[in-house]
């Protein structure tokens, strides 16, 4: 049976990581390992100047007093007696479309399993409306045994690449289908930090609270969810930009040395 | 006269921004933006459930309460007048090398840059000796300029890429060039979480101590520095791995819903 690893941003009881906790045990024995508390927007930060702590809860489920990268390294290195086959992160309350992959601490538990060598989903829904989890959950179900399903006939996951799926907002009846997306991108076009005064008379700052508008690209993860599609992108965690190496290179750095010259360069 | 917004995660006080700060005097107009405290490994984090406050020390230099994304919003948003023309964060006390764009607050800062549209480098030291930091300010200084000039000679970074800068633990007379690189891999080998017990009895956990194998592709970061060389690998925020887009298209997800057939795939 695939021993399957859950964690999530918004917190162990959060009711997105208990759906899906219930819903993967159709597919696999489901060990969960998250944040005591919600740590969304915690990114994929480790928690470096103080110890942490597990607090078992119920069966099979395991409370951190860290960040989300840090239960994943928990659970694989302290708390599983073997490494887990497949690893889901959620479900997580709203969307985590575009560059929120690089804030997203959904997102980061799913690349620091990558980053260990298990197979990750990142599972997010947008939520609009006063929803329960059912969709994400049963896609989720169905996505973690697709791709346990092509490990075993020697098709995994590409090297270093995790799959980033954000559900609409959508009884299951109602979803268009699924898409293979790319990341999309936004905009912001107004200020994103709010200025107030406290009741000393200090001035303080609170971020967020900016209008966002999409780039139209109809490929994109959010073109999909706001068609009604279930996106599901794959995400590399080689940031190289490959393409821009050969012009960069080019480029004339005046910085001098009395280093050997370089062999591969003469 | 360019306007160079100067960040980090070490915190203002830290030796590394201060050297940057003085260095860039040399090529623009420096705004100084950055923790009261260390942020390390505070990764791509935001401040959501909080305020900010902001403490003017120094002429032109700014300590927010909160991570280097914060810093670099609070920066462009608050503080300065008109968006900067060049942002550079650093430079890190330690390497940022291969996975480590990823968990690093130094690249944050210049992640976020980079998603408001402003040129952005990330520049860290080695740090195996004693040293000081003139190495790395000095090849800041010039590589800032190096890019303000391509971007006047309409030759500017790519769309959504940073430069991750790594500095060798040498002085400037035994650095023996500058490469441009892909981002390294490395392999953990031993458990990352050394558990121990506290006066009171209780177990806890503490993140790190693990020994690290890197492989060994010669055109990667850590394969630079190793050699002698200055690293600078561009950063593209695009995470899309379009090379798997094909393949796993063809994945077949058993998700039945009722919702219109997707007219793209019909």
């Amino acid at each position: 049976m695939a021993r399957i690893l859950v964690s999530n941003d918004d917190g162990i009881d959060a009711p997105g990581i208990q759906a899906l906790a219930a819903a993967l045990k159709a597919v696999g024995e489901v060990t969960v390992v998250a944040p005591e508390r919600e740590q969304s927007a915690a990114s994929h930060a480790l928690t470096l100047h103080k110890p942490l702590r597990i607090y078992e809860g119920r069966p099979g489920q395991y409370a951190i007093s860290g960040t989300p990268t840090d239960c994943v390294n928990m659970a694989v290195h302290q708390i599983m007696a073997e490494p887990p086959d497949l690893l889901v992160s959620g479900i997580n309350r709203g969307a985590n479309l575009g560059d929120d992959v690089t804030y997203s601490g959904t997102v980061s538990a799913a690349m620091e399993g990558t980053l260990l060598g298990i197979p990750s989903i990142a599972i997010s829904q947008l939520f609009w409306q006063d929803s329960d989890y059912q969709t994400s959950a049963a896609f989720a179900a169905t996505l973690a045994q697709t791709v346990l399903d092509n490990i075993a006939a020697g098709n995994p996951l590409p090297v270093d690449t995790l799959l980033n799926v954000n559900v609409p907002d959508l009884p299951q009846r109602l979803i268009r289908g699924t898409r293979w997306t790319t990341q999309g991108k936004r905009r912001f076009t107004k200020d994103q930090v709010i200025e107030q005064v406290d009741p000393r008379g200090r001035k303080y700052y609170w971020v967020g609270g900016s209008a966002v508008l999409w780039e139209g690209d109809p490929k994109s993860d959010h073109a999909a969810v706001t068609a009604g599609y279930i996106s599901v992108m794959p995400v590399h965690l080689d940031l190289t930009h490959y393409g821009a190496l050969e012009a960069l290179s080019q480029w004339q750095i005046p910085f001098s040395s009395d280093g050997e010259p370089d062999p591969e360069r003469s």
